[in-house]
């Protein structure tokens, strides 16, 4: 996440629901089960409940982030953080196997878009809004270094949110492994792959869209049956994102559906 | 222009160069023969350099907004408005011509993208960035209700606007026409055209890109020789417009270079 973004939200239609201050607050979140997308916590910081809180976020996979009281107080809307501030996702996640019964249910082989270090909310949203048009069964993205499920992305989804499963796992490679012996193989977008009208995109498709400065991680990229690539013609490097994601989604509904 | 993308502006690194306050700055700024995207003036303002700024503004078809002065104060990064604001664009335009020139260089058929009503400059940076990639020779816009070249179209454009021409017009229907003599013909995007695949797509084209909310406009989709759709598969309404120009600009990369 680059911190532009995230202070930009608080202060944008993000809403003030999706911001918890406090511990108690915090506290009470994590027990409700609330999905917690971040976590800033007081830098030092080492009172019981805020144990309880490193603890309650451990077990979930959180990422806490140790910030300055400086830093918190910029953030924080009440004036009241106590040294704990949390984000909660403004959308419910969905599991993976939601995903999976959703092509079933239709009677589709799986296909899903995966996104690795997309930090971007705007393109997270647009990319949950080509998922849904082109048909895809549901989004996967990673806990860390990604943009969560908040309003902005909400917004930017057009709506799209409301049908379309994203499902958050802690291990991208890991959920990969998992969705192979479920008969998925994946591609990968990248600049050194074979062009994508070259290959085969039919059949029960993962498709991984890294971020526009790094692309997708050596560990996720290592994981791929193919890595496609965009013909370029020009002379900058890279699509944005969400372009790119588009692109390739669409690829493979030519190649699905025609 | 939606006015919370204007105010959005100059509070970003938008930078301030680009704002010219007072009248004597904008006189000469249109003197030198500077782009100008926007012009606020007070309404009821009557006096001699007032009228000298409206007479230069009808000649280069720059539309005037008459706001109220606590409008302008809020716009003002100054405070020395006088009564008049005007943004310049951070890019220079290009002629049309250039764009045809562009392809004649490469001695390939051209292939132009252009946008009615985009609103939005992240979107408009993003479609530079796709017209780049996909080997368009230009992008056109009109000059009214549009985005124009400010410094977040150049940064979303990642670089682009350097080596793809943006030529401004004035009627965008009565450019078309112009470049049907040139051999072109026109396609534009909308829910009720022909899917995509279906059309041949090669040759000397114009791709016209609508908004989000209200695709093509009238008058320029009655200038289209074909209504191009894109296969929506999903729940929702559309994709995001530079997504959309994406998918369909590299339906026509397929369709030339395949």
């Amino acid at each position: 996440m680059r911190d532009e973004e995230l202070e930009r939200e608080p202060a944008g239609d993000a809403g003030t629901e999706n911001v918890i201050e406090g511990r108690n607050a915090v506290i009470e979140a994590f027990r409700a089960g609330k999905p917690i997308d971040k976590l800033f916590v007081l830098d030092g910081a080492q009172d019981g409940p805020i144990q309880t809180i490193k603890r309650e976020a451990k077990k979930r996979d959180t990422m806490i982030r140790f910030v300055t009281k400086e830093r918190l107080d910029q953030l924080s809307e009440t004036g009241k953080h106590q040294g704990v501030i949390a984000y909660a996702a403004a959308y419910e996640y969905a599991e993976v196997e939601d995903i999976l019964a959703a092509a079933r249910a239709k009677d589709e082989p799986p296909f899903i878009i995966l996104l690795d270090n997309i930090e971007d909310p705007h393109n997270l949203g647009a990319i949950v809004r080509t998922a849904n048009l082109a048909g895809a069964h549901g989004v996967i993205i990673p806990k860390n270094r990604a943009a969560g499920l908040t309003a902005a992305v909400a917004r930017t989804s057009a709506g799209a949110l409301n049908y379309t499963p994203v499902a958050r796992v802690t291990n991208l490679g890991k959920t990969m492994e998992e969705l192979k012996k479920e008969g998925l193989w994946f591609v990968c977008a990248d600049m050194d792959g074979t062009t994508m009208y070259d290959l085969d995109l039919t059949g029960p498709i993962g498709l991984v869209i890294g971020s526009e400065g790094d692309g997708v991680g050596r560990l996720v990229k290592e994981k791929c049956d193919y890595v496609a690539s965009i013909p370029m013609k020009g002379d900058i490097d890279s699509l944005n994102a969400s372009v790119a994601a588009g692109v390739l989604a669409y690829e493979i509904v030519r190649q699905r559906f025609q």
